[in-house]
């Protein structure tokens, strides 16, 4: 099958690997409908992180279920399923606390599975998923081609902006300020708005991304950034700041505009991958009683939640997607992505 | 009259002073009845935070109202209060979110009260209160000498421990783990335990504040630290770590120590002063989805929910003075408390 593999800075090829088999009893073989580019996807795309030797990579995609292997028992051959951007088999403390991120016996695709196999990355045909049971979510019946994107936004962005919100703590009548206009950005503006915050900020300075933020629920819009940035928030909100800040970049200059623009008491909740060693000013959260919420979101925990409003509409995360190319041409979804001229990318094997 | 003068590493003089006048027409004149000395007073007594000049310390007090301003509507001459460890007018937009110790008016203790006039420190016969009707909490009646203790710790500590537990999201059937002995910790315990934890683990290596933490309601004792302390509290809890910790100490140590006693999904409530610059390690963070929260409680916003807890008994903070000195001593208070002699020290003038 084909898959695509990393090979350093800004080379990204689609080779022919070994087709994946089902190893443990427990694991299935999706084929692989939808998949998508991540916006952390470029860190290692751009150099800011190594890639020491050639690996698979893609970590979202939707597919039809082919195989599965004797000790599964939920998931059925012939199903549409999520997979979240890592697996998981959602029994043990840590799932059931609600972190299928932190699950003692998961993994991360590209990767070994922890139990001697290999789990393949998700910008690719086929994907072995290990803990078939617990990983993947069915949808009620095969989806609409229309519903799709929506469906694959669940493999991370949609349940990562989900997370940023409830990390902050958004409830009815918070007023939010969201930091970075990427997928995970947009997505964090609609959970934002279903918790049923009254104020919704985008950060933005693109207009496309501005006009998708207002149809999400964006109320107001801030194009500049830093002190200026943070002036405009502080005024916009009674000269103190808003009660939640959803930070979706990752960098330094994003969690300090994040912090600077949360009131008193107010927090912040993050979901950009930290990238640069982004430090924590510990005295000015001491002082103004900001915290610091979030992670690397478990999106698993949260597919059950949000798949009837995708699946009705309600709402509707896949206009995330301004871009979509068959996998042969996955070297250009990351170019497009790097270059801005795609806010995500959709690929179809 | 006489008050605490710091002059600076371990010298402290109780020295006489002005006598405080009314100036602002909100203000108030208190003589406090009892005072004492909180564990951030050592950071400057011990050098740790440098002493430019001598400078009035203090900052926790009860007494009794001598005068007030002619604009002052609802503290009276005669009542007893208690005084937070700042002032505030607790009608800003802060102090109305809950955040007093942001109050867009208030100021600290022994030093200028934004309004061109002087605040008093704590550790004195009598203090002027910038803003009498937002600061004050006047008591139902004059208490009993058994009362004044606890309604002493309603000032900072009490309320502080509260703030921690609160900021750690503790909520019933919580498993809390306090890191810190101190008066704040032990408070901690207290407010872990009304707000319904299950299970309360105290870090405590004395045998004296460890039987208080169990009379305060931990049902357990880790006296180990650092990597082995960690390791007890993990397997303590499912090899995973505690849903709550409470952080009150504010080193770099117990910071380390309070996150990684954290399960994943957990939160980290932490008041005690940051010193020595404490980092935050935001990828273990990010990783582990363990949020921090807290910061310089906001002890005044609690004063009316505790208060009739400490006057009923229910709840028995006063319990954390195990040193009562006069007020011509207090030199001495410092010493027993800098050399853990005394967990707190009241002080009555």
């Amino acid at each position: 099958m084909r898959a695509t593999v990393i090979h350093g800075e800004r080379d990204i090829r689609l080779e022919e690997v070994p087709h994946p088999q089902l190893s443990t009893g427990i694991d299935a073989i999706v084929r692989v409908t939808a998949a998508c580019v991540c916006g952390s996807d470029l860190w290692p795309y751009r150099g800011v992180t190594a890639t020491d030797g050639p690996h698979r990579i893609g970590h979202e995609f939707v597919g039809v279920v082919e195989e599965v292997g004797d000790q599964v028992s939920t998931i059925k051959v012939g199903d549409f399923v999520i997979a979240p951007f890592y697996d998981c088999d959602m029994t043990c403390i840590n799932c059931l606390n609600g972190v299928s991120t932190s699950c003692l016996h998961g993994g991360w695709w590209g990767s070994d599975d922890r139990a001697g196999s290999f789990a393949d990355g998700g910008q690719g045909e086929y994907v072995r998923v290990p803990h078939a049971d617990g990983t993947l979510v069915a949808t009620p019946q095969y989806p609409t081609p229309q519903q799709i994107p929506g469906l694959l936004t669940l493999s991370d962005v949609m349940g990562t902006g989900h997370h940023a919100a409830l990390s902050a703590g958004v409830t009815p009548g918070s007023t939010v300020v969201v930091v970075g206009d990427g997928a995970v950005g947009l997505c964090a503006i609609i959970a934002a708005k279903r918790l049923g915050a009254s104020r919704i900020v985008a950060m933005s300075r693109h207009a496309d991304r501005q006009a998708l933020a207002r149809e999400f629920g964006a109320t107001d819009i801030v194009e500049s950034r830093g002190d200026e940035g943070v002036a405009a928030i502080t005024e916009m909100f009674d000269g103190i700041g808003a009660d939640c800040v959803l930070e979706c970049v990752g960098t330094q200059e994003s969690m300090d505009q994040a912090i600077r623009s949360a009131r008193p008491g107010g927090m912040v909740g993050y979901v950009g991958v930290p990238n640069g060693g982004a430090e924590l000013p510990i005295r000015r959260l001491f002082n103004t009683n900001v915290g610091v919420n979030g992670g690397v979101a478990p999106v698993r925990n949260y597919i059950e939640e949000l798949l009837p409003e995708v699946l009705s509409g309600a709402i509707q995360p896949g206009k995330v997607f301004d871009l979509q190319l068959p996998l042969d041409e996955v070297a250009e979804a990351y170019a497009a992505m790097d270059e801005r001229r795609a806010t995500k990318v959709l690929l179809t094997p």
